[in-house]
């Protein structure tokens, strides 16, 4: 296991930054019933939406696609402004754009809400054109495997047939590990960040507590609440939770410290009165506003079931039709998907002589390291995607 | 910092194991109105009543006091039974009786439900005798300090004038350390096991939510439940992190992996399938049926506001007068209460020459290890003890 920074190592590195502007977020329709997607579970959906956005340009042999795949929050909208009025950029801005990590002056980038998502695929707040009613808890049960499939239907669309790389973090890794089980010959690589082979039993007990919270709520009504009051409690909760996660007891420690909100003494009330529970409480309300419960519930147990060394025999097995190299990076204070467990990965793939490289960014900031810390991120995968780019042997 | 092991080291440990049988429960009432008892935050409170069991004989020089303060669910019926039928032991067991590390045929050891609580000492759950009704919200916010006080006033009521140890983890831990800083002249020697001098901030996190669970559960109805529905499902969510807390992610994969609860494979169906989800299931229902709601609300809080540095400016502040000896224990798994913290505590006794012994335990038991790992616990509170007992240097 060898870190290898390419030659990003022994270069000053100048990132010539630049947005990739107003994007207009397109949609694909399939999966038409009467025959619809088979899901892994045995059962069937459809028709089926796909939100997604695209930037740079597809080059004329369709060879410099990369495919983005995000986490359980995420969307399509990874990068750039939806319109001139937009306040938010997209949600890794600073990896896609001209001269970025994902530099859209080479690379045709492609970016997708996933299934059970709700943010323009169908999901359980979808209307069911069957019922003409949001599909709530009659939505099925889906996978990560199911999500991937999805994502391959939309590249078929595309009319694009093999990837010079699947990308994301958290969820989004464990997108890109399935990619490269499930496709072999459509991915010329991989790369998982802060991700995992599988759900720890602390990972688990996590996303339980969540989607508890939310059952809980009395606005939860059976997942029937479109229209009425949602469970924003439950809902918030769920991500108070999973937000403590994403964080280090270091990052948490240098951000908030014990420092109290609005006092310089504690007021001996009940209420919130540390900054870090002030910024809890935001992050829930917001979270709130921007996501749906159901999603939550669905992609959180999505999340639980991904398990390839359980499914495959071990994961040895998993990964022994595998074509795509690997960049596999992970997060020294990510406590949610520890460095061990990309170590797993590496260890696999290197048992069958498959190309890996590993990297272990020294970090503080825990899991969303890879949402907040660009500049390393950048330097790695700039120079390892001109590397795959560049090698024409695996043609 | 150097781990003593004390004699025990170099001997074959033979535990002489003993109950302590049945004990019976008893209850000390003062701080009564116009007066009562002047809390930390400038409010009052009053009467109250302390919950309290005792173990062994008082020594005719009073010097063999031992007093056990527990952890936040925690209670006075710390070993035996209460009554034949009884089919729990008391929290810590292992730990009280003839042979046992707190040896009872050697010491008095006393072990009382701390203020706030719900255990038969006063707590929001108590009836306010002003008003005739349970206190709920009107229960003034207590501290650590105030929780000590209290306990003072108990070893008054028994005569007793210096203690040989106060002892206790987590929470208990806090109180050890506020025992040598409020009363240096009453305690010989304090033993804070998994324990701080304060919470982190991501510590602070955890208990906002499980308190946001709490008051967002539509039973809670401001604190004002009792003879009602007890708000069961926020406090089973807030047991439920918690729990997560306390074990390791080590222990938890030991424990359950990715084992289902009742079958080979995935049902594809969004109920709790894993093990570990019904076990946290299991905690939180179990809890709710011997916790109450509010008095978790009090004493999370307490131990938010536990802040020895805060407090008396600098950790070597606040230890400055201290008189005690400390033994201060950390596992190595624990990320809640992190060794790192105890080291604070032990760097800031060496600052100052105090006596202070450090020992870091082997445990893949995570915060949880202090009331599961109880031989290495014995054999070094044990010898420890004996020392103290012994040595008549400081008397």
């Amino acid at each position: 296991m060898t870190v290898n920074f390419g030659d990003s190592r022994r270069m000053t590195v100048t990132l010539e930054k630049g947005s990739v502007g107003i994007v207009e977020t397109k949609y694909f329709t399939f999966a038409h019933p009467p025959d619809g997607l088979n899901l892994e579970s045995g059962k069937t959906i459809g028709p089926i939406t796909v939100a997604y956005e695209t930037y740079g340009r597809l080059a004329p042999k369709k060879d410099n696609v990369i495919l983005i795949v995000h986490a359980l929050s995420g969307e399509a909208h990874v990068a750039g402004k939806n319109s001139p009025d937009d306040k938010k950029l997209g949600w890794w801005d600073e990896m896609v754009g001209p001269g970025r990590a994902f530099d859209t002056t080479k690379y045709f980038v492609v970016c997708s809400n996933c299934l059970g998502g709700c943010k323009g695929t169908t999901g359980p707040s979808s209307v069911n054109p069957a019922t003409e009613r949001p599909y709530g808890m009659s939505f099925p049960v889906i996978t990560i495997e199911d999500m991937v499939r999805v994502q391959a239907a939309l590249v078929d669309h595309l009319g694009i047939e093999r990837l010079l790389t699947v990308v994301g973090g958290s969820m989004g890794g464990m997108q890109a590990l399935q990619w490269a089980v499930s496709f072999p010959n459509r991915v010329r690589s991989v790369i998982p960040i802060a991700s995992t082979p599988r759900l720890t039993a602390q990972g688990i007990a996590f996303n339980a507590v969540g989607r508890n919270a939310i059952v809980s709520d009395p606005n939860w009504n059976g997942g029937d609440y479109y229209g009425k009051d949602v469970p924003a409690k439950g809902l918030s909760i769920a991500r108070m939770v999973g937000h403590i996660t994403y964080l280090s007891d270091e990052s948490m420690h240098a951000k908030f410290g014990r420092e109290l909100r609005n006092a310089d003494d504690y007021k001996y009330e009940l209420e919130a009165e540390f900054e870090v529970e002030s910024y809890l409480n935001h992050q829930g309300e917001s979270f709130v506003r921007r996501f749906d419960a159901n999603s939550y519930l669905y992609i959180t147990k999505a999340m639980d079931y991904f398990d390839l060394a359980g499914k495959y025999g071990s994961l040895t097995n998993a990964f022994k039709d595998v074509l795509a190299r690997f960049l596999v990076i992970a997060y020294s204070t990510d406590w949610l998907y520890p460095t061990y467990q990309s170590k797993e990965i590496v260890q696999a793939l290197m048992n069958l002589n498959k190309e890996v490289t590993f990297c272990e960014i020294q970090s503080r900031h825990g899991h969303d390291a890879f949402l907040l810390e660009w500049e390393a991120l950048t330097r790695i995968i700039r120079s390892y995607l001109a590397e795959v780019y560049n090698d024409h042997s695996d043609e």
